[in-house]
């Protein structure tokens, strides 16, 4: 049992959530939490090491598998140093990383998509995901090859959806060919030249792009798109969260493919 | 002009953005920015005292008025100390809260109402805000008497929202009974006994009750709706941010409303 935050596993493990230049120089990333460590597994990640503190949570046996990852018990004041969350959930596991290219997407038969132009806050797109999940969208975009997927801030706030929602992060050039040669429409969330979002059928293979709160959408996607929509401001506010107008969008979506 | 962070009035002035006794002993709060505060200022808020960096943006004389609230210069220091946001807006300001009850709402011909029966997180109150300004709702109310309207991350992640949408705090009860009284129907959001979202009408007057996203709604609510709602949950997760459901359900009804 490692009982010292000094110990140079937790010392790599503290530098992998803090870091993510260590995230990638090691292809490693760290998830927290039993219910995201199963939807980590489910989605085929592997679990390199699980930190448990029994203390505060006994690890169910087949959480982890047979033959499954090495598993290091920490003591509890271990533990609360290495987790977010004011620890009732015992484990926190350093995971590999996976560099999904938008040739590994396995799409519907009528895909729907989220297209981000670039990520302002990386919790924004851990919601985003998250909404996406809800919506059963195929997958979701981040036209910035930069990106890094792995940003624990990213993984909180998409409480599981990074492993149930196939992301890709990749360039908008990539991503504006992905869409043409797959015959996906390309519907821009944008406020000039644009019909409302409800008045706009998705119900065939549909991207929904969108820009950030700040600059809005680049005019490489204004250019690309088969159609503008926008959600009526009907306050006094000019804007919504990414993440909010992303469901709104996509249960539109929803709504009209189950024919309502 | 302050300069030190020691100053009688900037130390209080930390008070009020740290403690919630400290801002209901004395009936102020803080707000941060130039968007906010004119967000404040157009609802019809007293600024008693507002703080101002010209090192940091130089203050448009018309954003306070004449013989309005007191100003006072602070050096870059102290204004590094007292902002939350790294400082491109100069101003922070010392508000008058005020207690709004039920009776004081100002309805539309149809109003739309979010009702949430308790908060969770502040921030989360503030999102709900957010989503209801944009879909131009006439209130938010809170069934929690003891809700702090003027929490510091509530009134951040509303982005001026909480100047913009009247919002009550008053009792479950009080709260049934106002519907009631003025005929506005009770659709809880709950996954039993429930229709989706987007087969119940919400034309008419319309009240949308959520729960936390931890226990969901209590049976007093249950009992008290004209019908049950759900959003269909069609990913592998099990709930949504009340920011994003909230927004979901506001703009069905909007919608609806357009005749679409």
């Amino acid at each position: 049992m490692i009982t010292s935050t000094q110990n140079p596993r937790i010392k790599h493990l503290l530098l992998l959530q803090q870091k993510s230049a260590q995230r990638r120089a090691d292809s490693l990333f760290v998830v927290e939490g039993r219910r995201e460590v199963e939807h980590c597994l489910a989605a085929g990640f592997t679990i390199r090491t699980a930190f448990v503190c029994k203390e505060i949570c006994p690890l169910p046996q087949p959480l982890l598998g047979g033959g499954g990852p090495e598993v290091i018990p920490v003591s509890p004041n271990v533990y609360e140093r290495i987790a977010y969350r004011s620890g009732t959930e015992g484990i926190v596991a350093v995971v590999e990383t996976r560099q999904r290219k938008l040739s590994d997407l396995r799409l519907s038969a009528s895909p729907l998509i989220v297209v981000l132009e670039s990520v302002e806050k990386p919790g924004n797109l851990g919601a985003v995901l998250r909404s996406a999940d809800a919506a059963g969208a195929d997958a979701v975009i981040v036209c910035d090859p930069l990106t890094d997927l792995y940003n624990p801030n990213l993984i909180r706030s998409a409480v599981g959806a990074l492993f149930t929602v196939p992301c890709v992060a990749c360039s908008t050039e990539e991503c504006i060919a992905f869409c043409k040669e797959k015959g996906i429409q390309i519907l821009t969330a944008q406020l000039q030249d644009s019909s409302l979002y409800y008045d706009t059928s998705m119900t065939g293979p549909t991207a929904i792009v969108m820009g950030t709160e700040a600059t809005g959408l680049t005019e490489q996607w204004r250019q690309a798109a088969d159609a503008h929509i926008r959600i009526p401001m009907l306050g006094r506010l000019d804007s919504l969260n990414v993440s909010v107008s992303a469901a709104i969008l996509l249960f539109e979506a929803v709504r009209q493919r189950q024919g309502r």
